[in-house]
């Protein structure tokens, strides 16, 4: 008679391993995450997980450890239909002849869109359950993300020179506030003011975005201190670096989310330390673009939060946090010479609850814990190139790829599944992709 | 009548594209190598190949691209049994508490031979089809180069402490040259005599080794300034650094493979340069260990011949090369500043032609060339993740990884078919290093 006092949920996922990434770090052996719905309802052994619930979907993962879903914290999604465009280019000859005429020629809603729908399937092909985006017509980025179910932080984006998507600042937010409104009560939708840089935003533009992001309480996305020619530009035109500029604008504090950081003196680190702003660790595109590296090191000495980004396809050609976050655990050691820097459960945390944190959604999302959202990750570790296993968190950080990646739930939704995209043709966005492919190749 | 002239062949491949990394680095668009026994005989349109050949075995590879055997020029083949098994500690305490007592407990023929089956298992099918070893037991790692078909360059390790395998360096030589000897008539097995580093090798054994090398015409293999330790350590014995020390004993040569060179001076760099030493850049472990990362961009300035290597899975955790090379090219970027540095074509071929004109070899492998032996790679690049393809060379530097890895040729032989190992119960390699995983596991 005991099965009558089973309580009938969603889903239970029973795996090797879960990693929690919560404030404890627990790596649980032979446990189970309970799904009702979109939310996790508990997380117990699997010995006693059937005494308890029914279910209506199981999964038995043996070999597997469940994570969070990866945070992609810093995306560009649109411009996967640039990756391989142009590539190992100084950056000014790379933007002027290369990505910024072809923009200029073909970002459209169309382009938006399929481009968007490109990179969300890699994503989840990832193991990304979240992204945080910046680029021109973010309603087709969220029609993507809504078509997918991938949740999505999207910038309303902020320029002083006209695109095809809008021609001042005053066009650009009154676009982005009109989306920000259609989408309100899409849940897995949010959004941030996305001023696109120091060097391409006004004073009086953030002092604007300023005000409508203490009003409408919503966080602010931009690039920071990303290359040395940007903060030289600033100390010629403002006389102080972009750091010290956007403070006295206000911009800098905790709702901020400032993506790559890679040269900051001891004043900017301070301020950004200070104002407890989030920074977006982007180590392949600062490789790539050859804007450096960013010193994490003295980041997590002063207690920043740090999150991990992929940047666009133009500029890393893989959106992929698990390599990420394993490049951002070799750089650091590499950089200080000491490898006890950044231990393997930070590196983790940097993928997926510092991002959360970042995005103020860690109350949701980020970690497998009670009443939180079922954004989960299921990553096979069976195979030759993973064993032997004396450290599945190590296995995980070192040694898997996206390649492991076999299952993905966003919202207690299954995502993918035995490695395939569920509900989707993979097929056709291939094809998808060849069609541009064949487009841009003409220019 | 003409099918009566066509010429009966092994193999025909066909390939969207072929990458040959030869001298004219050509990126070929549907042609076809054609193998008869070991050797490439021909490279030709594939509308013209069945015109002129009849194979026994054909390959039609839509969006694959075909490029040389990845060449992975350091490895300790059988220390894939450490994988995992101590991260990111001080590398003191990484040594002393962990590697060595595990080595001095486990290290026999039996240790040797099973973590050699091992990661031979996981090269192949990363698309390394020779590596460069450094280990005890040299007779036990070829032995499982032999079963599996890998082209293999096996150190005599030297070394001037005892160990399970040998005493002292006459012990060691002694065994060494009894192993080559051995294996002296076996196709794909080359030696190097492999004093293990200066900081653990007498100068009177470095003489010998190098009366040894140039009487017997062979190369030598060797760590040389991976960390700043080993060089002021080296300073305060000797009074010079380990390049300096090694150049006075007659080391240094054009027959020298050096790993890693993390850390040199102007002076040091000249006499590598001048000398023609072979430098095998392992960016992964280099980084991972804390030792630093190594400036490739001076060496290549130098004209240096830079190869990759993997080093041990107890320091990168991944025998593959595809993300060495992906990590150099991003690399050499970060620390210049300059986003040209390492262009598409030199990364691959350090991954392929430099790692065979280290070892000597490349007379018969490294390249696509008619008459060189056929160790050859096919990567798919179909999947969503490398879509669009403006550029099939970017794709596969910056976008695959290991796990698009399809077929895989060695000497002619197909090794992996599929992504699966021919010949070869995946699964009887997996339990393999489960049974080390539980006896490591103890102590």
């Amino acid at each position: 008679m005991k099965a009558l006092n089973k309580k009938n949920i969603s889903t239970i996922i029973s795996a090797s391993w879960i990693f929690t990434s919560d404030l404890e770090s627990q790596l649980l052996s032979d446990y189970s995450v309970v799904i009702d719905n979109d939310k996790i309802i508990d997380l117990l052994p699997q010995s006693k997980v059937f005494n308890e619930y029914e279910a209506h979907d199981t999964y038995q993962l043996t070999d597997h450890i469940l994570i969070p879903g990866l945070i992609n914290t810093h995306a560009h999604a649109a411009m996967s239909l640039f990756k391989s465009f142009a590539d190992d280019l100084p950056l000014h000859d790379w933007l002027n002849n290369h990505i910024w005429p072809a923009e200029k020629e073909f970002v459209s809603p169309s382009f938006v869109k399929d481009g968007s729908i490109l990179a969300l399937s890699e994503m989840i092909k990832s193991g990304i359950t979240t992204f945080n985006d910046m680029y021109f017509y973010p309603n087709e980025t969220a029609e993507a993300a809504k078509e997918l179910g991938v949740r999505g932080n999207i910038g309303l984006v902020v320029l002083n020179f006209p695109t095809n998507y809008a021609t001042d600042p005053e066009d650009y937010l009154l676009k982005g506030f009109g989306f920000r409104d259609k989408w309100r009560n899409e849940e897995l939708i949010t959004t941030s003011i996305a001023p696109h840089a120091p060097y391409s935003v006004s004073d009086e533009a953030f002092t604007m975005i300023n005000t409508y992001s203490e009003e409408l309480r919503i966080s602010i996305h931009t690039h920071l201190h990303e290359t040395k020619w940007e903060i030289e530009d600033s100390i010629g035109k403002y006389g102080m670096t972009p750091v010290q500029r956007l403070n006295n604008l206000g911009i800098i504090g905790p709702s901020l989310m400032a993506a790559h950081c890679v040269h900051c003196n001891d004043q900017d680190m301070a301020i950004l330390a200070k104002n407890k702003v989030s920074i977006i660790h982007n180590p392949s595109s600062n490789m790539k673009l050859g804007s450096g590296i960013a010193d994490v090191a003295r980041m997590l000495e002063q207690s920043l939060n740090v999150c991990l980004g992929t940047d666009s396809s133009a500029s890393n050609n893989r959106l992929d946090i698990l390599e990420e976050m394993r490049l951002a655990a070799l750089l650091i050691k590499g950089s200080t010479n000491l490898p006890e820097s950044m231990p393997i459960k930070e590196a983790i945390k940097m993928a997926t609850i510092n991002g959360a944190k970042a995005l103020g959604l860690d109350g949701i999302i980020g970690s497998i814990e009670k009443n939180k959202k079922a954004d989960l990750v299921a990553i096979d570790l069976s195979k030759i190139e993973n064993q032997p296993i004396y450290d599945p968190l190590s296995t995980l950080v070192y040694s898997s790829s996206r390649s492991d990646v076999n299952y993905v739930w966003i919202n207690g939704k299954l995502k993918l599944k035995d490695k395939k995209l569920v509900q989707i043709n993979e097929e056709e966005i291939i094809q998808l992709a060849k069609k541009w492919q064949i487009k841009l190749k003409k220019i």
